[in-house]
């Protein structure tokens, strides 16, 4: 295909205050709650790139790796980094502003499948990714093994279920 | 007081997809929910600015001019764009993508004034806001009359009230 | 028009007790949260003047006077105080009652232009208000300067953007 | 005691418009979401009458009799009408504003008993409810018998579980 | 009928860790929640009876026994119990598990009266409860009581309204 | 370790009635969703287990294989599989029972890591999980293949970032 019918894709960036209805107790926010901020942000760069609804397929293992607290700032920053015929994998990072220091560190990432989907929910076509610079090609690459990683997990589940 | 001590402004970006719980029974968002949108905003900025909490002093009028449907996703972005010793004027555009074409357009925008505060609830000084390009300067301008309407009001209420 | 077939507005009252989830995480409510609850307020008492579903046009300036605090009581009054063709002005009152002394006090107001709209979301034509008392006089006044500064916001729009 | 160190009891209304997170996926409000509509208009009725803080002890029986859809609006009022050592009987009526019409409806009543509690919890007095109008009155007797029944639930408790 | 023809209740259980927005101030759940929760279990047990969609038609009184707090689990469980031509009365037993203790405890109980519906609102017929045990025996009893109460609620509230 | 000071994990059961404010414009629950559901349940077992707040440390991927529309009821099944010093791997398990047949489906699973913590946040060993019947065998191997995948995910990452 030639490359300037591929498309580019647009990174979504989404802030949010975590304030008490987001953390349990004792002020620390829930893991869930994390997730679901992943998946909305991925959902809106995959909406964005496709000009479809879309709904998620798959979530790869996410590692919560430093404690957010009520009064911290996050960023989410969701990109599309590959794309197949109906399916595309977003990249979303999530970085924290600690309410003290204002600093803003890189906290844990997320990929995402999400499929395009018509008005009465069938899987729809989506354009092709531009890939272009070397972070993109590294990025593709990464959406490649997510996918045959999504593909193990299958023979993997019969074998557990 | 010598520039380079000056303070430059972060823009925060924020993505919301219209999902119902954020519209009315005929799938229209809320004018009180991009009202909401606007102040969380325009917190995280000039709490980014400030390294500090901050609480709500004024909005400015807004005009709803454009209809967002459930299923559109907004972006708002918001920065400060004025400063005086503890308050800061911050400027809140709202874009809307809408569902059909995905077609980013200008919807409304917000001024709002926010003060930073101590743990225990006084006002508390913030940086100056750096000024360089012309786009500033006419930002640092808007903010000046934000700040004179707000004064202004003051009379017009005791005459109303 | 003779003044039988005016029609007469009705006070809206609406109570909220202020939750965790409409405070930050230092007690205090949303500059937003407050402007969400004026809105909605202002909505009834321009759904029940009209009787049909309306939209928001617009917010007049609002000034956040004294902070309201977590288990605190609010109590929004709306009322129509001024009707065109389409287009209803409501003013809301916020009264804070505190959780100490349960002492009521005016906190905050706001005016909100409605439009009236048809299910398929055209305009519509509301009732005229019926004016008699001094005091619908002075609000209906309060109304028309609130229709003149949106009006004028449109050439300061034009200016600033 | 004197009647003029008896405390009025002050009605506090509550209008909601109910929107789609408020019903199920026919459009119809939650049984459940009701009941928390009158226990929240409830406590605040019986907070403004003690200046405490409440918990609720009880709600006494409540049919459901008209059902309210997305887009009415409900109007609840709320007002103590009898007061013992430490507990306030609540009597609170729900409204429906149709949607369609704007016909004001009695929809439901329910009768619910609250406790005032110092900052750490335990039970504290309240006022004596002044009792003047025959309205009063009967308020008061009906307010005997949601004691008694809570009284008569002991028993059958016992018997029951 | 042979009995053959009866259906089996299933019990529904539900699970809620107590967080922030479910409780006051002062960190007590509101019994209002409590109440939505033994609505929202209740329409699932009978839902699951009836494979029809529900409305609540009334809940008899509860009494809020433990107070619960933030941080607590709450078990909720509920069971279908007595059916006649359209309703179906569910017993709802709720259980506090503490959160220093992880002790479960009896909490408190409701019971409700659902109605099944067709997709256009109205009433349908429901199977007719399977009754085997000893336990169920006592249940239906208990259910022909909460019947039979809502019944003299009819009259009680013609003579006090 | 004698066998009788090993503990047995209790299964956690959560019914959810899928709602509007669940779902996408389109009616299908957001994949964030049930993540979120996912993690509190998982979070409830392990509190319950543990007699400890817990946080998330990690989700293993999630396919999620059915659509779930609003109207369904969601339940989801949480049990502690395998445990270390301070943490523990909860599999979660979603059903779906769907709007019309009522026909209830395994619809997707999740497994957790979560970790006990002090009121101050410091991790705090856990029981050893009692592994008993062939089934508990299992279930412990795949929870030792995630503590696995954990630590390779660790390696892949530096890889990756």
């Amino acid at each position: 295909m030639p490359n300037d019918q591929l498309k580019e894709a647009i990174e979504v960036t989404n802030s949010e205050l975590v304030i008490p209805p987001h953390t349990n107790h004792f002020g620390t926010i829930f893991g869930g709650k994390v997730l679901e901020l992943m998946d909305i942000t991925g959902a809106m760069a995959a909406m964005r790139f496709a000009n479809e609804d879309v709904v998620t397929a798959s979530i790869d293992a996410v590692d919560f790796k430093k404690p957010i607290q009520v009064g911290d700032i996050i960023e989410l920053k969701g990109k599309v980094i590959h794309t197949a015929r109906t399916s595309m994998v977003v990249k979303v990072d999530l970085f924290r502003v600690d309410k003290n220091e204002r600093h803003r560190d890189f906290s844990c990432r997320g990929y995402l499948v999400f499929v395009a989907i018509t008005p009465d929910g069938k899987a729809k076509e989506v354009p092709t990714l531009k890939v272009t610079t070397d972070e993109d090609k590294k990025n593709w690459a990464i959406g490649e093994k997510i996918k045959q990683r999504a593909k193990e997990r299958q023979i993997r589940d019969a074998d557990e279920v």
